[in-house]
């Protein structure tokens, strides 16, 4: 059984289109127009496609294949995201949520008699671009905040959800959860350079890393830069220097483990002669590991600690996000596996660096995940790209895992 | 023979209170309003102490005691500035004017008869906050920029030097360097900690650091800080942060000669979870020897040029600016001793951590500066601070100093 390889990527390409403004940047943030002309389109295909369309109260949408026969059942789910960072790639989300419906279709169209239904959603606010925290739809789908909380989270443009889900269509009726699935398996990008780099074409997903995020503040003495000896300094910006050397070295010693990254920046007075009284800075610590993730916090809070007696600085953290590492089903990563083997695909297990929606979705049953390379691992960038050929054998290996899964 | 305390102080907290706004920040900015009432102040007790008020076309401003005697003759010098940097000290700049008005006003009035005329000035511009370069009525007054030129300057707020003195009524007639000094001596508040921290009243200048400003940009791979494992990145972040700590550890090595300060840092995107693909920082680097300071350019070169290789980045520098150290005149620096001596104050030998006319009209003739404890190295900031009883012995070592130079 094969997908309809044309029908995927036509529509994969007419989603890519939406939401591109005159300068050629392609920006679908959760709930504003460009995304409910998404929306619309992707509503339109799965009716094209037989499917039962329904929305619930934070706006996931979902394309529902239901026979006589396994009506009532729990559904095998698929599924992903279609909003958008801003200046965007064309494949983060669209893929999977247009893979997912394709393999359904596709399946329908064959005459096959799935034992349970087929559910294929794309989640609200995945991004977080436009509303935080991200992966929000399928947080509030999995149970982890009520409708009502997230729908009246104000955004970066003084908009509140659930008035501009409204203002959209997509404020539905169904109650988050409405729909318990037997699994969940998404599909999606590599988003990394690992799978491209090693010549792989798909990555079976066994696990999705852990994420800490903090903002430190390390507060010094503002000085002139000429008058004052280093003896006497309290630098603010030589402290924060030393957490971010710190930090990769961690990473360099946890035997490619760990990643830590420095993002955001921030010097006080910011002035060429005068030393920073103050220094801002943000840090996003991964580990797919839970215990080794805590430990890599302890030994940030540790060398804080010291510096703030080497260094005479305060230092202070606020907490940004915190999420535990997923262990996705070992049952299905096997499928993922034994379906590319099928085929003659390369595979590798991999884990996932980013945060996904079916990391909210392993709260409510077994998941895993599917990925296939991005070119330079580019991603949330308009140069981000994956090949036609490792597109088309992503969504092969969901159909088969999908239709497995079915028969559970 | 001793000054006038009481008018010293006066005229030191009158001047202070001219460009104070109504939150309280003292504030006086080349060729501004504020500016323009201290002038008029300055000038005006000038007069009162029977100078002959002179200025120049860069503005300069001078006081000049000549007698029938010594007529003709190349004037001793003195002076500073009395424009500030933004939310500023009293201090600062001022109290080298006032107290060399105070020490000539002070001699004339006790029947002195000097040998050469005494002059004291207040250079445009020090600060550089409005115009760059900064010292740049020294500048030209000492031959470095034609006022052509200098008049020409647009400054950050997009008005134009010389017609910004034109406004004030301080666009003067007089060349800049009409008067020869046989030599100068500024008398200026520490700007650092030193003597302060060590309990000594006079710091004999002997020498001034020279100066390398840079500016840095480090372009690395915007890459996802989850996605993205250590091996693969091209991290401006991390690598600036290496170029700070490496800086650092120079200073360290050097026996407190060097010092390095980086006030400024950028990074791009600035987002948590984006590796930085861009870092722009300032390297501002101090060292007293020229060699040395040369020693120190070149080890930042080379630093960078190594981290283009185990970084995978690419680095370029901005020169920003470059001043070569300044050695003062033995013979000054050591009547300043013999004055502190014969007066009963502690006294050390010193370097000027900060920039100065002083380095200008170095170019001109034998020069010193005499300095004067900041509390708490505190500078370029309202809590600046001098007690009352420093700044009358740093003024009485100036008289004394002055007298002896006239008499050569």
């Amino acid at each position: 059984m094969k997908i309809n390889e044309e029908r995927l990527l036509n529509r994969l390409y007419t989603l890519g289109k939406i939401g591109v403004n005159e300068e050629g940047k392609r920006t679908r943030l959760a709930a504003d127009d460009a995304e409910k002309e998404g929306r619309d389109a992707v509503a339109t295909w799965m009716m094209e496609a037989g499917l039962r369309v329904a929305v619930d109260k934070i706006g996931n949408l979902f394309g529902i294949w239901e026979t006589e026969e396994n009506k009532g059942k729990d559904p095998v789910m698929t599924g992903s995201h279609i909003d958008t960072v801003i200046n965007a790639g064309q494949y983060d989300g669209c893929y999977g949520v247009l893979a997912g419906l394709e393999v359904i279709q596709s399946l329908k169209e064959s005459g096959y008699k799935p034992a349970r239904p087929m559910v294929v959603g794309a989640f609200t606010n995945e991004e977080g671009v436009r509303y935080s925290p991200d992966m929000l739809g399928s947080l509030v789908y999995a149970g982890g905040m009520t409708a009502k909380d997230a729908c009246s989270i104000v955004g970066i443009d003084g908009t509140v959800l659930g008035e501009e889900l409204k203002r959209i269509g997509y404020a539905g009726t169904e109650e988050p959860g409405f729909l318990t699935p037997s699994s969940f398996v998404e599909l999606h990008i590599e988003q990394g350079p690992i799978l491209d780099a090693e010549g792989i074409s798909i990555g079976a997903v066994e696990d999705l890393q852990g994420i800490s995020w903090q903002e430190i503040t390390i507060e010094g003495s503002q000085n002139h830069a000429g008058t004052t000896p280093i003896s006497y300094r309290r630098d603010a910006g030589v402290a924060a220097a030393k957490v971010i050397t710190f930090m990769r070295e961690r990473c360099l010693s946890s035997g490619g483990k760990t990643v830590s990254t420095t993002g955001c920046i921030a010097f006080e007075p910011n002035a060429i002669n005068v030393i920073p009284s103050k220094a801002v800075f943000t840090v996003d610590v991964r580990n797919p590991n839970e215990d080794a993730l805590k430990a890599e916090e302890k030994a940030l809070a540790d060398y804080l600690k010291e510096l703030e007696k080497t260094d005479g600085v305060t230092v202070s953290t606020k907490r940004l996000s915190r999420f535990e590492p997923v262990l996705f089903s070992e049952k299905i990563v096997e499928k993922v596996e034994k379906s590319a083997s099928a085929h003659g695909y390369s595979c590798r297990r991999i884990t996932s660096g980013a945060g996904q929606d079916a990391q909210n979705l392993a709260l409510m049953c077994p998941t895993a995940m599917i990925f296939i390379p991005s070119i330079n691992g580019i991603s949330h960038n308009p140069e981000e790209f994956s090949r036609e050929e490792d597109l088309l054998n992503g969504a092969n290996v969901l159909l088969d895992v999908l239709s497995e899964l079915t028969e559970e």
